[in-house]
């Protein structure tokens, strides 16, 4: 049993916040709970952008009782008019009489003016109580507010041997169920889902959100340098989401009106021959896609690991050795002359899916 | 703290024969300990081969408070006259009450019967307390004294990408030292060490146990199909271990005599060109090598692989990213045509040591 303290409120935040996950798009995740008299009087979480932040749904619930309340917050309070009139401004009107916040507002500009409002106007104010989960749950939000590139979280499922497919290109499957279902919770998380147009060629996939609930689908981006792409394939044609092709000034233009009146936006990358990934990811940025999930094949997750565009990578590993000298690999590119030159991975974390494992880290440059 | 019960003693027992692993050669480690009036009053090990079993020691120490006592031994006392007589006999003789057993002796031919001897001298005994471990403790003994044939145990270190070394050959280090002290651990526990030649031209290695305590250093064995090995090589002129070189009738045989000068010999397998590893396994069991570590290469490990010559596989990963399409892989074989006839692991085991992991496994043929 766990027991009540200011960590036992704050986790049921947390909570609520990382349940949001990938329906807030490029806003953070963030939950509110309200206590008064030793008991829960209001929750809240952060449910779409440009809608009430996760304070105000929770001070709604808690009616009156929210004077001399304590609020448990993951984020910051803000102190800004948005789309919405500032929270801070609102804990105050409401009378609380403690608030605690697991992080400040991640954007230097602005953070800790929401924890000084409150403090002027004589409210106690906590910060940093589960900082690090509550950072963890809006790294892809916290790298795009303070770059405008989009979080990049490349997924691949090898064997053990490194390969994601056997020398006849099979790779149904790789990973067990659990691992499978894992991926398209991933995939409800991120904005966009990124994929070479081989894989288009070779596996005519939807790369939409498949799980046992609903779940939002990303919006399919397509690497595609001189816009080989079949029209007939299922990312153009099958309306589950949108569809953005990455391309080259050495496209077929022709196949560009095509794509375009089948309602595919085909954006150009640079003069070619290959996609430029850095300016692709910047363009993506402006059109407020904070989140990407890269499921490609070796050549591309090579490319952009290369081009260090990566910020976490989640390796599913099953327990299978399929050999097969040119059977592909999850990275194929030029590589290190040395060792200690290799791609290193920090803040590793390792999770057991039945006989399969997750091993995630952020790569080191 | 653990509570005080029969695991309680036989844990004790399994703690011993486990620290024994690798100096009793082809024989079982096992573990024995004497409890009466509710304390501890002997303890033993068996050795090493030819020498005394755990029950004798125990015994011993035990001297006049063995009469009543419960003996808690990890196998089955045995039942015969080999170079010492049986153990049964002496629980007999030394008027024990009882006797808890983890696992039956896994030679079918005289398993039970030792059980059976002291049950008819109505000595009470159970069977079976812990047995998974004990079982595993002697994995290799299991296998050798069940078939003639050695115990293999693959082991491996590479990168996420499945490499084990750069594109230029660079090694040093993939994994970390941690996992390398493991290493050197698992090398004692083993009666032979087994590389392909090209490790031994490229890296001349003396594949011997070395720790920051002494250890037992293995019989290196060295899969050399045409005898190109430098006459000047550590593993022929270092002394520190015997060596042995695996090759096949199409040989250089002047280089077989300047070997076998140098103290190494030299077993033909077969007409070649490759050595037949299938019947070089059968020769070394025959001169009573009942267990082997591969530290192969990518070439030898895939071969020994596709000949279902390996009882279980370990490997130690790196959280690092090395790429080089022509890196040397873990695993360089033809591979099968569909995932699904992958060579996949059971029983598997994750180990986390410091930042790499080690996956450890056995594959199911």
């Amino acid at each position: 049993m766990e027991i009540m303290n200011d960590e036992f409120y704050m986790a049921l935040a947390l909570d609520m916040a990382e349940r949001a996950q990938g329906q807030t798009h490029i806003n953070p995740v963030v939950g509110c709970v309200v206590v008064k008299d030793g008991v829960l009087v209001g929750l809240g979480t952060h449910l779409e952008r440009g809608t009430a932040h996760a304070e105000v749904h929770a001070l709604n619930m808690a009616s009156e009782k929210s004077f001399g309340s304590t609020v448990y917050v993951t984020l910051e309070p803000c102190s800004h008019y948005g789309t919405t009139p500032p929270c801070s401004e609102r804990l105050i009107k409401e009378g609380v009489k403690r608030v605690v916040v697991a992080c400040e507002d991640p954007n230097s500009q602005v953070a800790g003016k929401g924890i000084a409002m409150l403090r002027e106007q004589g409210i106690e104010v906590d910060v940093g109580l589960l900082q690090e989960r509550a950072l963890k749950l809006n790294e892809k939000f916290i790298k795009y507010i303070t770059t405008g590139i989009p979080y990049v979280t490349l997924k691949t499922a090898s064997t053990l041997d490194g390969k994601i497919a056997s020398k006849t290109g099979d790779s149904q499957w790789v990973s067990n169920e659990l691992a499978r279902e894992q991926v398209h919770t991933l995939r409800h998380r991120h904005q966009g889902i990124m994929v070479g147009v081989e894989t288009v060629v070779m596996d005519n996939p939807h790369l939409t959100t498949r799980l046992s609930v609903e779940g939002l689908s990303p919006i399919r981006i397509i690497v595609d340098s001189k816009l080989r792409i079949p029209l007939e394939s299922n990312v153009v044609r099958d309306g589950l989401a949108q569809s953005i092709i990455l391309t080259t000034e050495q496209m077929d233009v022709s196949k560009k009106e095509q794509l375009h009146e089948a309602g595919v936006t085909v954006i150009s990358c640079g003069d070619g021959p290959r996609v430029n990934l850095s300016l692709a990811l910047k363009k993506l940025g402006a059109m407020q896609i904070g989140s990407i999930l890269l499921e490609g094949g070796g050549t591309l997750n090579g490319s952009m690991l290369e081009a260090k565009l990566i910020d976490r990578i989640l390796i599913y590993l099953a327990p299978k050795i399929i050999g097969g000298i040119n059977a592909p690999s999850s990275f194929s590119f030029e590589g290190s002359e040395w060792m200690k030159d290799a791609v290193r991975l920090e803040s590793l974390e390792v999770e057991q899916l039945g006989d399969n494992l997750c091993i995630s880290g952020i790569p080191v440059w």
